[in-house]
């Protein structure tokens, strides 16, 4: 089981600081969704540089034009790009396309999907590498967390590995490792947390465990 | 109607050239979404500044933390900016909170947004200024157009007023001027024509007179 830790409020001095904080604990470095939209592929770029041994994450999580925008990402030193759930077929098609080419991978963000059990079938079956879960930060101050999508994923997959994203902190870390997921998205439980190395280090100790058992 | 030209698949440079070669007939410059994905909110800060009599609109395509993200557009000068009808309508509530702050807009994007008069009637009580209806890039090559679409959201709208998005050009203004949207937006129909400026004088003159029906 991968951490993937969300770069999403820090600059890109910050965000450097912080995976030098908690190196050898994390495998992906994200770069979310607002800091694309206010710098571009520029810390993609000067992430992939600075820190070689991680996988590098655009969150673009791309809508249309799915080849063409992620060519763009991939070009700049993306490992990984996302790709929504919510897009028409072809545009998950075109960023699969894409990352053959590079030799990358691709997740597809399953946030707002309606019909999760039935769209991650249909997604499964596109060639992606990573079906994530994803509560909308914007709606987890109702309670809701991404646990039983998760496990409503992964009786459906069956080429694609799932990944889990929104709001896991340490503290609900232990029952997703229990499913399995390939990979584990943290954002503020990392970078709000009072002792970020120390957290990163529990987290990833508790996937590790998990991933022992499998 | 006002006349948007997508800003997709240039440089920066090739943008403002563009821009000036068509001054007067454009009302509004998008900033479209690979466009951000390269160099997120340059384009816009710079086309602000070179371009003030023009309203900017940065295709954010916003799908969770909706005043979070959109704040960074309209910081950086965008006078529009895009959200998914696809998002929860907590995200798109955001996107409308930070737009109330700056006196600027709010345009939900309805690609592949799946029951299109519903999720429409809903939005339109959101407080967004514009629903597009948007047939996508990688669905246009099968004949798909936004026509039809068009239709079926005016019939739906109380509040809000209605744009057209996706490969719209010279040939299918007619019809679509005729249907009276508030925005209609043109990318490849005016950037691949052979005479850029007299195909968007046209296309304009097209909306001019559609409006002066209204």
């Amino acid at each position: 089981m991968k951490l993937q830790v969300a770069l999403d409020t820090l600059t890109l001095d910050e965000c450097v600081h912080l995976l030098e904080e908690i190196r050898g604990d994390t495998d992906i470095a994200e770069v979310g969704t607002p800091f694309i939209i206010e710098e571009g592929m520029r810390p993609v770029r000067e992430l992939k540089k600075r820190f070689p041994e991680l996988e590098i994450l655009a969150d673009a999580k791309i809508m249309d034009a799915g080849e063409y925008e992620a060519e763009k990402c991939f070009s700049a030193g993306a490992d990984i790009v996302t790709v929504l759930g919510a897009a028409n077929d072809a545009t998950i098609e075109g960023v699969v396309r894409a990352a053959k080419r590079y030799g990358k991978k691709v997740m597809a963000d399953m946030i707002e999907v309606s019909d999760l059990e039935k769209r991650a079938g249909e997604i499964d079956g596109l060639g992606v590498d990573y079906i994530c879960v994803h509560t909308a930060w914007d709606v987890q101050n109702t309670g809701k967390n991404p646990l039983d999508d998760l496990i409503t994923v992964n009786k459906v997959l069956k080429k694609a590995q799932s990944a889990v994203a929104g709001g896991v902190k340490l503290s609900t870390a232990e029952p997703i490792a229990k499913e399995h997921p390939s990979v584990v998205v943290v954002g503020g439980g990392i970078i709000h947390a009072q002792n970020r190395k120390e957290t990163a280090g529990k987290i990833k100790e508790i996937l590790r465990r998990g991933a022992s058992c499998e």
